[in-house]
């Protein structure tokens, strides 16, 4: 063996990013791996298609089988995209003892844990450094720094397009709507946002992470998953105003032998990291007990960022190859099975905009409501009103640290009463 | 061999640190290496001193030959700093074929070239994530994760106590003055302060991360370095105004064979990811040629940080040891005897505070001598003044991109005019 072999399940953007890559670093990577590490193979949708001049194109195929049943290939390279083909690729891949790398957060947050267990079992790596955070290299962190540590909890900014959309609308006093045209105009976004916006993408790179950080294998559709869709110009003026800006979090806690896990826009305080994280960056603030606050930022998207994290995944799994330690590194990732506690359970401090009629008696009935709850108030700010005429007004109240169960029994309360004009809005605080 | 054999140099609240980690996470660490990590012997100054209780009494010893001489060591943990000692003793066992982990950034930066160079000839590896940045993985992130990529440019904060002291000045108006004493009180800064305020710690640093992100291998003494102490609550104010803050920087830049390599001071933009990096928290902002931007922070100082990433080398040189590997992963380091620029060849963007007498044609003769050198302005702000009774004004001017000699010559006519109060301050602005 004096080459290790190279097949390819999509060759697009991050496919073709990650040819060039080995092509222009070969003499650096032939020395960090032994042995030189060749394209041979490259499943294409599109034959005709032009490729990075690098690949031959006798590399080339449309049919699956030829990389898959090509006993010559070591690794496997997954960046295609989409959950149920590749999961049956990878599959195939792993009980053919390939080594496997794949950048596919989908494939990962709905499969992961079954790839695991049979990469374990047929004693080959699954290395997935390009699902969450593009070139950030979060993964390796929490595997490998961090290996004397327990992560207590995180915070991350892992959803680039929401990222966008709210420093737009912060920073400009765009509107959701406007901001996403925006995104849209400049490719940061797709035709249906949905996945985006709505908090789906987050949901599965967050339980990406739940596995590296805490052990935990979760069910993404349990992770409690609210989108920035809702949120409203006047909502970024009184977070500003409170000393705050909103951000798109996934957010993780480990405690009791459970998890917390949660998506959703937060208050985030201006002279956290976090908080200057602004654009289409991703970042993750992480909390380890030995190590204190840590925090890791870039571009959590695009091709190169993507495709780096590839190659430095397959120089890891075919190290391991060539040192006959294949394996090693996807044995030592143990998961437990976990539901991510409720929102009901989760304690914290809230922003809650009321929009109501400006009546006499209304901010007693509101606070009365909440301090019923045992909810108490930091901070009330009232926006417009004055009129006698019934238009609606925004009263804004920043909690104390409360229980969100008793915060969201509070509001059912408050939402039976006539005085209010719309649903009233609730945002979490970072603290 | 059931398990690997460790000799610590130094037992002080690093190694301390170390030992308790190793023993809380020893199934974890057990099964990564695939063998157990065991404190054997333990070199101290003073053997009645309290020790973790982890560590049996038997291991101590205050004769560095029962370490460096026991051939049933496999690693060496060198934790006990100083440069001319430690360089014996770190030289001894690579001749002895130990693996080698030290979190000495002085040893580093005077002596690293030699002491890598005899590890490669050896075939052992010295493994130093500790010496830079505490508990922030750079070193591992510059050498694996960026394996594929090419580091074009970076800015870190690496000096904890001095991004201390600038962030007091900065959010509350403090003098250097006080803003050291209250570090000094809170442990921040040692009694003789002048390796970290004068830039000394940065330089050692900088050149360990020239090392790794360039494979440059410089003399820390030929870095341009600026402390500090210089700075006062005005320029804070001034450079506020401008939007930036003013943070202590270590800067690296490769360029045609060679690399710029500065510590100093610098304006940052205030919505900058760094600017937001506060307190005693350090942070590398780098930018890969493939990977775009990408910043990593956390704890720089601090013992059980630093322990953390010591044992995260001690993980990975045992596991080249057990998988018979030793020396690849210094093997790759490929350094090139470098000399950095000198300032007079940066470019970049200038703030310069003059303090001159308030007299008609002051500021004509300032600007003439600036415009005479090619360097134009961007901005300028007129501080105090009014008065004709002869007392010193600031002129605060940023200047666009200029060459750095260029400036220096035009100071150096500026600063011969009568008008001159004081000497004229210069800052360099992070573009």
């Amino acid at each position: 063996m004096q080459e290790i072999r190279l097949g390819l399940l999509g060759c697009g953007t991050v496919g073709g990013g990650v040819v060039r890559l080995l092509a222009q670093n070969e003499a650096r990577l032939t020395a960090r791996v032994g042995k030189k590490l060749t394209v041979v193979r490259a499943l294409v949708r599109d034959p005709k298609k032009e490729r990075p001049s690098e690949l031959p194109a006798s590399a080339l195929t449309t049919r699956a089988e030829e990389v898959l049943a090509d006993d010559s290939l070591d690794v496997i390279v997954e960046v295609m995209g989409g959950a149920e083909v590749a999961r049956d690729y990878v599959l195939s891949a792993i009980r053919a003892k390939k080594q496997v790398v794949t950048a596919n957060k989908m494939l990962l947050a709905l499969h992961g844990g079954e790839l695991v267990a049979e990469a374990k079992k047929h004693g080959v790596d699954l290395a997935f450094e390009a699902s969450v955070g593009g070139g950030i290299p979060l993964i390796r962190v929490l595997r490998d720094a961090l290996a004397s540590d327990r992560i207590s909890h995180f915070a991350g900014i892992i959803n680039g397009t929401s990222n966008f959309i709210l420093t737009k609308m912060q920073r400009e006093g765009q509107s959701f709507e406007a901001a996403l045209a925006e995104a849209q105009k400049r490719g940061y976004a797709e035709a249906d946002p949905t996945l985006d916006v709505g908090g789906g993408d987050a949901k599965h790179k967050l339980a990406v992470l739940a596995m590296l950080a805490f052990g935990a294998q979760v069910a993404s559709d349990d992770i409690p998953t609210e989108g920035i869709t809702e949120l409203e110009p006047i909502d970024h003026v009184l977070a500003d105003r409170f000393g705050f800006v909103i951000k798109p979090l996934a957010t993780g806690r480990a405690h009791d032998g459970t998890c917390d896990l949660f998506v959703h826009p937060a208050l985030v305080k201006k002279d956290a990291p976090l908080a200057n994280i602004g654009d289409v960056m991703n970042a993750l603030a992480l909390t380890g007990e030995a190590l204190g606050p840590c925090l890791l930022s870039g571009r959590g998207a695009g091709d190169m960022p993507t495709a780096v994290s590839v190659v430095a995944d397959v120089l890891d799994v075919a190290r391991a190859k060539v040192l006959g330690v294949m394996g090693q590194a996807t044995q030592a990732l143990a998961l437990t099975p976990m539901k991510p506690s409720p929102r009901s359970q989760a304690n914290g401090r809230y922003y809650l905009r009321f929009s109501v009629f400006d009546r006499p008696g209304v901010l007693a009935k509101i606070t009365g409501a909440l301090g019923d709850r045992r909810v108490s108030i930091e901070q009330m700010v009232q926006q417009g009103g004055g009129d006698a005429d019934g238009t609606a007004v925004s009263v804004v109240i920043l909690t104390h640290r409360a229980n969100e169960g008793d915060v969201a029994a509070a509001l059912s309360v408050i939402a039976a009463g006539d005085f209010v004009a719309r649903p009233t809005r609730l945002l979490r605080v970072l603290d």
